[in-house]
C-alpha cells in the first residue's frame, strides 16, 4: 500500500508532491503531464513571490524544470473512483485499481457547469473516461462533450472504437479532422433517458439521440469522484491542516476554494503535504 | 486612514503586499528591508515551487528584485503597539501613530522564550523599541538582550544615550566594540522589580540591578503587541480566510502557526491580502 497519492497536477499538488519527495515517501502522482492548462494561459503573473512578472508560460517552464530536478514522476491517468476502504483509499485511475494510506486532492475548480441530469446517469450511459469506458460503446453512436483541447487524442481514441462521434467542444477551437467525428457548435444542457441516458438536450431544446455521452473536463466535481465527501458550494471543506471530513484525506488548491490563486494553491499543497507526513507518522505510533 | 498596514517582511508579508499592490491599495509596509533572516540563513530550500535547489540566499536575492520591481517601499520601524478603534486600528511604529481600515500580522514566530515577568514589566522598565524609549534612559544602566545581530546599530544607539550598556547578545558573537557597552556571555531568564523593573537574573541565579531592559528580538510576541488578540500555544488563531478574531485584522506565516515554511507563508498571505481586498469593498458597500 503506497503512503499518498495526489491527484492533480497543478501548483497545489506539485507542491504537495515536492514535500512528500522530499520527506522519502512512497506515493503516486496523477494528473496531467502538460500540468495546468489554467497557469499556461494565464497572460501575466506578478503576485507569484520570487517571479516578477512572469507568463503563464515561463512560470509552468519554471514548474517543470522544478519537476525533472526533484525527479518527479507523473502518472498520466484519469482519476474516476475514490472510496474510503478499512486502512486508507482505494482509487481507480483509468480503471486501475491503486492503494494509499493517506490521498491530496488537488483537482481543481469546476468551472464548467455540470449538465442536468449528468450526475443522475453517471455509470449509465454517462462516462468521464475515454480509456476506462470506451470499449463499452464498440460500434455505437456517441456524444464527446469537453472545455479543453488536451483531451483530443481521447476523443480520437473513441472515434477508433464507436461508429459515429458527435464532438461538442465547448470554448475552444479545434483543427480535429476524422470521418467519424462530427464537430458541433451546439451547447448541451441536459442528458436525459430511462435507466440508462439515451439523449442530449440543448440550450434551444433540440435534442439528439446517442448510445452515450462522454464528458472530458479539465476537473471532476470530487463530489462525483468521491461519494461521501463534504463539498459546499463546489469547493471541498477543510480545516486549516487542509483535512477533509474523510481521515488521512487532504485538499489543496483551487477546489477547496476562493482565492483561485497559484500563490495559495502551492501553500495548501504544503500545508497538506506536512499533514500527511504528520498522519503517516501518527499511523506507525499507534501500530 | 490607510487601506492597510502590513507588519512583517518575511515571506508572507511580501505576498500580501504584492496583492495589495496590483489592487491598487493604499498601505504602509512595516519591517526589516533585510527580509526575514530565516530565509537567509536557509541552506537549501527544495519545496519552494519554481526553484528547483535554491540557496536562501538566492531566493532572497529574487525576492528583493520582486520588491523592486513592484515598485513596493518598506518602511523600517518597530511596531510595539496595536490598538483597535472604531474605524479600523492604531499601530504605533518607533513611536508614530499610523491609522488603518485593516491589518495584516505577518510577524514571524518567536523562537525566543520570553523571560520571565517580561509581560508584567512591559512599559515599566521593560521594552521593546530602543527609537521608543531609548530617551528614557538618557544617563541611566541598562541591558540589552538581543537574538539578532541586526539590531547592533539600536544597541549603539542606547550607547549614546545610557551612561552604561550591558549587552547579552543570544545566539550569535558580535564584534560591536563601544566604551560603554559590556558584552556579557550570561543567560538572562527573569525580570523582577517593584514598580518598575530594576533586575534582571541569570539561568545561575546571580542577578544584576539595572535601570531599564531592552528585548531586541527578530519577532515580538503578537499577544504583547495587540491586546485582546487571540493566541493559542503563541500561534494567532485564523480561520480559512486568515481572519483573526478582529474584524478586518489577518494573519499569515508563522506566526499563525505550523508548518513554518515560506510556500505556506506565501500562500497565506495571499488568501489574507485577498481577504482585505474583500473586506475593504465590503465595508464600502456599507456606507
Amino acid at each position: 500500500m503506497l503512503d499518498c497519492i495526489i491527484i492533480g497536477t497543478g501548483p497545489g499538488g506539485l507542491s504537495a508532491a515536492l514535500n512528500l519527495k522530499t520527506y522519502g515517501k512512497d506515493f503516486v502522482w496523477f494528473g496531467s503531464r502538460s500540468l495546468s492548462g489554467k497557469v499556461q494561459k494565464a497572460e501575466e503573473v506578478t503576485n507569484y513571490p520570487g517571479f516578477p512578472k512572469v507568463t503563464g508560460e515561463e512560470l509552468l517552464a519554471a514548474f517543470q524544470e522544478h519537476i525533472k530536478s526533484a525527479g518527479l514522476t507523473i502518472t498520466e491517468k484519469t482519476v474516476t473512483t475514490i472510496l474510503k476502504g478499512d486502512e486508507g483509499f482505494c482509487v481507480l485511475a483509468d480503471n486501475e485499481i491503486y492503494e494509499a494510506k493517506t490521498l491530496i486532492l488537488a483537482t481543481g475548480v469546476m468551472t464548467a457547469k455540470q449538465l442536468e441530469g449528468e450526475a443522475e446517469f453517471l455509470g449509465r450511459g454517462v462516462s468521464y473516461c475515454a480509456t476506462c469506458d470506451g470499449m463499452l460503446y464498440r460500434g455505437k453512436k456517441i456524444a464527446v462533450i469537453s472545455n479543453d483541447p488536451k483531451y483530443e487524442h481521447e476523443v480520437e481514441f473513441l472515434a477508433g472504437l464507436a461508429s459515429e462521434v458527435l464532438y461538442y467542444p465547448l470554448g475552444y477551437t479545434t483543427e480535429l479532422q476524422n470521418e467519424k467525428i462530427t464537430l458541433l457548435e451546439k451547447y448541451p444542457k441536459a442528458v436525459a433517458g430511462g435507466f440508462k441516458a439515451n439523449k442530449l438536450i440543448f440550450t434551444d431544446d433540440t435534442e439528439v439521440a446517442v448510445d452515450g455521452i462522454f464528458c472530458l473536463r479539465n476537473a471532476i466535481a470530487p463530489s462525483s469522484m468521491f461519494a461521501g465527501l463534504l463539498v459546499e458550494e463546489g469547493h471541498i471543506l477543510v480545516d486549516r491542516a487542509m483535512k477533509t471530513n474523510y481521515d488521512g484525506c487532504f485538499a489543496c488548491g483551487d477546489c477547496t476554494g476562493r482565492p483561485y490563486q497559484y500563490t495559495k494553491a502551492v501553500g495548501e499543497g504544503n500545508v497538506a503535504a506536512h499533514s500527511v507526513i504528520a498522519y503517516l507518522a501518527e499511523q506507525k505510533k499507534a501500530q
